[in-house]
C-alpha cells in the first residue's frame, strides 16, 4: 500500500490561476486596491488597540499610470511587509494573510472591516501585467524589500532603499492590456468597484481655487492650488445610522450612486441588521419611467464597501428588481450559481429580511402621510400589485398598504373599498360587487353608466390584474370583481327590482330574429334586456370569466387555462328593449332601411367598445361625412 | 539577492480548486463523463493507428446511482491507468493528461475527436463527493489500480483486482449534494450536458418489447426483455455533412434539440468551417411566437459535443439571438467575460462568418423560391430588419433579400420597389417617395386614398421601422419615405398639377378664421388644400419628419433627437375647401349649428386617425345614438 500527499504543480497550476481565477480581467484594480486598504485598515486596528504606536495619520492610496514606462502604481501607507512576510504571503500562493491576521485578532478585527475575501486576489494581478513588482517596508523596524516576478513561478527578492512605511505595487502592463494605461479606463474602474471604498484613493490632482484674500487688490487674479483627486468617498451613507441622516442625505446619495439620474426617488428604505446575518444597505423607490437609464441603473452588492455586481438575482426578492440603491453584506457568498444562492440558508434569510422591511417601511409610510402615499401610488403600485402575487409574505402584508383607486381619485385599502360598497353594491345573492375599469378613456361609456348608477369604479390598470383580481377573489368571501363593460350594469350587480319591457315577448321575438340576421353571430351574441328608455340602445360586452382567463393566458405565469390566449373573442351584444330604436327596428317595414338602421347601431356599439376598426371605420366616416354636409 | 520559486500550498489551493473552480457545482457529471470520453475516444485512436492490438469493441460509459450506499459510480471501457499513470495524471492536479496526449500524437490525434479542454475536470468531485475513489486497469497488461481520497491533500493507493479495461470513478456523495442521488436529477443533468456526446452513455435499464414469433399461439401475451438504457444520441446532425442530410433530418433533429417545441422551423443554415478557425453547427429560424418555451429555447454552445452554456452573447451577433440550434467550436475560450470576448480576434471571426453564412442562406433561399421565401417574410423580417441597423456587413448584403410588401400582399426587394414606384411616383423635384403605413387598420382611410391615386403602399409595421427608413434615406439618393397620414396625399408626392379652387382667397380667409376659433389650436394646425371634391372634407394628418423622431426617440437606440420623446403630438387639420362642407360651414349663419357642424367634422377627422376617444367618444356615441332613432 502507498499513499502520500496530492501534489500541486506550479508550473502549471499558475497560468491556471491567471486565466481562470476571476473571468474579467479589469478586476485586477479592485483586488490590489482592496489589499491596499486592507493594509491600511490592519494598520489602523493595530494602533487602535495600541498593538504599535507608529501614527497612523491620514494615509491615502495612491493609483498611479506612468504611460511612457507602461506602468501602474498602486501605492499604499498600510502595514508592509518585510522581506520573510513577502516570503510568506506572497510566494506561498492561497496562504491568505487575512485569514491568518483574522484568526490572530478575532474578536477585536472583527468590527474594524478589515477586507479578508479576496485572499488569491494579488495574484490577478498576473492577467493584465507581464511583470510585477513589490517594493514594501513594514511598520515595523525592518528593511525594505523589493519582490519581482515575471510570470513565471521563479521571483526574486532584493532589498531596497525604500524609507516611508507601506507597499507599492507596480504592474509592468503586457502588451495585450494596454486598455489600463488610459487614464479614462483606469477612472472608469475605480469609480465602478471602489467608489465608496473605506480609506481616500487618490489618483492624479485638480485644481481647486484659492480663497480670495482679504485683502485683495481691485485687480486681484483667482488663484488655483493643485490638490490630490480622491476619487471616492470613503463614507458612504449605508455604513451611517439612520438618525444621523436627513431625508437630504439620502436623496444626495441616490445622485451620487447614479450620476446620470436626474429623477428624485419616492422614498428610501434603510436596511441594518446584525443576526443572524450582517446587511446594510438603502433602497430606493424610483419612480418608473420608460427611461432607458432607468433600468441601467440597478442595486448594487458590495462587500465592506467593495462593489461586487449589480447582479442581485436571488439575493433580492424578484419584485423588487426594479428597485434601486446598494446593499453591504459580507454573508452572501460570491461566485456561485443562482441555483446554489436559492439553496443557501443565509440568501434565503436575507431576502426576507429585505421584503419584511420593504412592507415594513410601506405601512409606515402610508400611516405617516396618507395624502403622500396616494400620490405616489401609481408610480409603486406595479411592484407591489407584483410582490402580492410572488411573496407570499408579503401578500400577507400588503393588505395595509395596498390601495385602490377609484376611477374619480379616491384610493381605498381593501377594507376601506369593502365598507365603502356594501351598502350600495352587494347583489341579491350577498356578494359584494367590485367593478372596475382596466382603461378610463377605452371603457368611458361603461364607467359613466356605472356611475350614473351611483356605483363606485375601481381603476386597475397593471398588465397582471386578470391574476390579483383572481387571487383577491378567492382569498375573500362573497367578493367578486367585473370589469365594467363584462355585462350591462344591472347583470353586473343583480337586485332584486326588475324593468318591466314596452315590448311584449312576441315582439321580442320578432326583434331578437330580426337582429340575428343581420349581425354576424359568430362574434356577437344577441341579449335583450329591459333597461331604462334612456340607456345605449345598443351596447357591446364582454364575459368577464372568458376575458380574464385569455388575458391570464396571455401574461402567462400560472393560472389562465392553457392555450386560451388563442380562442377567438366572443362578445355579446346587450340591445335595450325599450329604446326608440328598438321600438322603430320593429316598425321598419324596408329591408334596406332596416339594415342600415341595425347596423349603424351596431357600429356605434363597436365604437363604444373600441371594435371599428379599418375598412369598416372608414366607411362609418364616409357614411357620416355625407349625412352632415 | 534571494530567488526562488513560487511555492503553492496544497492544503490552501484544494479547497479552492473545490469551491471556485467552477461556479455550478453540477458541472461534476459533465466533467467525469467527459473524461470517461476521453479515454475511450484515445483508446480508439490508439487501435486505429495499429499503435495497440487490444479490441476496440462498442464501448459505452455508464453512469449508476448506488442510493443506499450514497454513492455515484460512473464506468468506462476505455484506456484505463497503471499505477504509475495514476500517480502522474491524477496525483498532480492540473498536469492534464489529454495535453500530453494530444503532444505526442498531435496530427493523427487532432481529427479524432478527444476532449482535452477541462484539465482539472477530476477534481470537480469534491465538489459534491467527501470521498472519490478510482478503480482502474489499464488497456496494457499491468495491474489494476486503486485510489481513494478524501477531499484532504492524502490519498491511498493500492492493487486492485479488476480484471476488464477501463476506470470506474466512485464518488461517495457528501451530505450537502445528496441531490445527485436522485434519479431524476442525474438524468437531467445528463440530458443537459450529454445528450449529444460521441460515447454512448447508459443509465439504468429499460423495458423493450419483444418480437412476436412466427408461431405464436392465439393467447400469446407480449414479452419483455431489459435493455440498457442509452441517453445520448452520439452523432448528432451537425456532425454529419449536408450533403448526408435531409429536410426531414433537420427537422427531426430540431425536435431532439427542443422537445417542448411543437412549431416546425421555417429554415437551416448548416455552419461547417475548417479554417481559420473550427466549428460546426446548424441554426434553425424558427416561427417567431409569444411562446414562453420559445424563449427558452436557445441557441446551445458545443465543445466537441459537450454542452457548455446556451449563453452565446458576444459570439453569435446580436440580432441573430432569436435563432435556435447549435454552435459546436473548439476554439471558443471558455469562462471569459463578454469584453475579453468581444476583444478576441477568433471569436470576431466566428461571429462574422455565421453573419455571412445566414445572409448567403437567405440569398439562396429567394432565389431558389421566392414564393415560399415570401410567405415566410412576415416571420423572419424583425430579425432582418434588426440586422440590417446593427451588423453594417449584413446590411450590405442585405438588399439581395430583404422584402418590402405591399398593402396588397405584393413583395418588393429594394431595388424593384424603386423600379416599380419610379413612373408614377416621382415627385416634381426628381425624388421617388414611398409611401408606407405601420397598420392596415389603424391607416386605414389614408391608405385607401392613395390607393385611388393609384400609388403603392408599403407596409412596414416593425417597431424599429423609423430607424431603418432613416438609414435607407441616407444610403439612397433621391429615395425619400413617407408614412400615407403625414400629409394630404397630393402634398406627399407633388407633382405640377394644381387643383383649383372652389372658395375665392376672400373666402378662404373666412373660413380659416371659423374654423381656428372652433378647432383647438394648441393641438391642431388648420391647413387649407383645393382637394378633388369627392375626398374627405376633414382629415388629419402628423408631420413626417416630427413623428419619426419621436418614435426613434422611443425606441431609443440612437438616432432622434435626444428628449424628443416627451414632446407633445403635433398635427395638422387638412380641410378640404372644395368640399361641401366647406361650403355649408361659410354658409351657416347661426352660429351654435356652424359650432356643432365643424365640431362633428373634427370628430369624424379624429376617428379616422384614432384620436377620439374617452368622454369625447362617448358623447359622440350619444349624439350618434340619437340622430338615428
Amino acid at each position: 500500500m502507498a499513499s502520500g500527499k496530492i501534489n500541486v504543480s506550479v508550473e502549471n497550476i499558475f497560468p491556471l490561476i491567471k486565466k481562470f481565477l476571476y473571468s474579467d480581467h479589469e478586476i485586477f484594480l479592485r483586488e490590489l486596491v482592496s489589499n491596499a486598504t486592507d493594509a491600511t485598515l490592519k494598520l489602523k486596528h493595530l494602533t487602535t488597540i495600541g498593538e504599535t504606536d507608529v501614527a497612523y495619520g491620514n494615509p491615502v492610496i495612491e493609483v498611479k499610470i506612468d504611460k511612457e514606462g507602461k506602468k501602474l502604481h498602486i501605492i499604499d501607507q498600510g502595514l508592509g511587509m518585510s522581506a520573510e512576510e513577502v516570503e510568506k504571503y506572497i510566494n506561498q500562493i492561497a496562504f491568505s494573510g487575512a485569514e491568518e491576521f483574522l484568526e490572530k485578532y478575532k474578536d477585536s478585527a472583527k468590527d474594524s472591516g478589515v477586507i479578508g475575501h479576496f485572499g488569491l486576489g494579488f495574484y490577478s494581478a498576473f492577467m493584465v501585467a507581464s511583470k510585477v513588482e513589490i517594493i514594501t517596508k513594514s511598520y515595523k523596524d525592518e528593511p525594505a524589500a523589493h519582490w519581482t516576478c515575471d510570470g513565471s513561478p521563479e521571483f526574486t527578492l532584493v532589498p531596497s532603499d525604500k524609507t516611508d512605511r507601506g507597499s507599492e505595487v507596480i504592474l509592468h502592463i503586457a502588451e495585450d492590456s494596454l486598455e489600463f494605461l488610459e487614464e479614462s479606463r483606469i477612472k472608469e474602474l475605480l469609480t465602478k468597484y471602489n467608489k465608496f471604498m473605506p480609506i481616500p484613493i487618490k489618483f492624479g490632482t485638480k485644481q481647486e481655487t484659492l480663497p480670495k484674500p482679504e485683502d485683495a487688490p481691485e485687480d486681484y487674479k483667482t488663484e488655483y492650488v493643485e490638490v490630490d483627486n480622491i476619487i471616492n468617498n470613503p463614507t458612504p451613507a449605508w455604513t451611517k445610522l439612520p438618525v444621523d441622516l436627513t431625508d437630504e442625505d439620502y436623496k444626495k446619495f441616490y445622485h451620487e450612486l447614479y450620476p446620470m439620474q436626474f429623477e428624485e426617488p419616492l422614498f428610501t428604505i434603510h436596511l441594518n441588521v446584525d443576526y443572524p446575518f450582517n446587511l446594510t444597505g438603502i433602497l430606493y423607490f424610483p419612480k418608473i419611467t420608460a427611461d432607458l437609464q432607468m433600468q441601467k441603473d440597478k442595486i448594487q452588492l458590495y462587500q465592506n464597501q467593495v462593489y461586487v455586481t449589480d447582479n442581485v438575482e436571488g439575493i433580492v426578492p424578484e419584485f423588487l428588481g426594479m428597485l434601486k440603491g446598494v446593499i453591504d453584506s459580507p454573508d452572501i457568498p460570491l461566485n456561485v450559481s443562482r441555483s446554489y444562492l436559492q439553496a443557501d440558508g443565509n440568501v434565503k434569510k436575507i431576502s426576507n429580511y429585505i421584503t419584511r422591511k420593504v412592507a415594513d417601511k410601506l405601512k409606515s409610510l402610508i400611516n405617516e402621510n396618507r395624502e403622500d402615499f396616494e400620490k405616489k401610488w401609481n408610480d409603486i403600485k406595479i411592484v407591489l400589485e407584483y410582490g402580492m402575487l410572488s411573496e407570499p409574505k408579503f401578500y400577507e402584508k400588503s393588505a395595509d398598504f395596498v390601495l385602490y383607486p377609484t376611477t374619480d381619485n379616491k384610493y381605498y385599502t381593501l377594507a376601506e373599498l369593502k365598507e365603502a360598497l356594501a351598502p350600495n353594491q352587494t347583489d341579491k345573492d350577498g356578494k359584494l360587487v367590485v367593478l372596475y375599469a382596466s382603461s378610463k378613456e377605452a371603457q368611458h361609456s361603461y364607467i359613466e353608466i356605472a356611475k350614473d348608477k351611483g356605483y363606485q369604479v375601481i381603476l386597475l390598470d397593471s398588465p397582471i390584474i386578470s391574476h390579483l383580481v383572481q387571487k383577491l377573489e378567492s382569498d375573500n368571501e362573497n367578493l367578486t370583481f367585473a370589469r365594467v363593460d363584462a355585462d350591462f350594469i344591472d347583470k353586473l350587480i343583480q337586485k332584486d327590482e326588475e324593468t318591466s319591457s314596452k315590448l311584449s315577448d312576441e315582439e321580442k321575438e320578432k326583434l331578437k330574429t330580426v337582429l340575428e340576421t343581420i349581425v354576424p353571430k359568430e362574434k356577437y351574441s344577441v341579449q335583450l334586456e329591459n333597461l331604462d328608455s334612456k340607456a345605449a340602445p345598443f351596447m357591446i360586452t364582454q364575459p368577464e370569466f372568458m376575458r380574464r382567463m385569455k388575458e391570464m393566458s396571455a401574461s402567462g405565469g400560472g393560472g389562465g387555462m392553457f392555450g386560451m390566449g388563442n380562442f377567438p373573442d366572443m362578445y355579446n351584444l346587450v340591445v335595450n328593449t325599450n329604446s326608440e330604436i328598438a321600438t322603430t327596428i320593429l316598425a321598419t317595414e324596408n329591408e334596406e332601411a332596416k339594415t342600415t338602421l341595425v347596423k349603424q347601431a351596431l357600429d356605434l356599439a363597436k365604437l363604444s367598445q373600441g371594435l371599428l376598426k379599418g375598412e369598416e371605420l372608414t366607411a362609418f366616416v364616409k357614411r357620416s361625412f355625407e349625412s352632415i354636409k
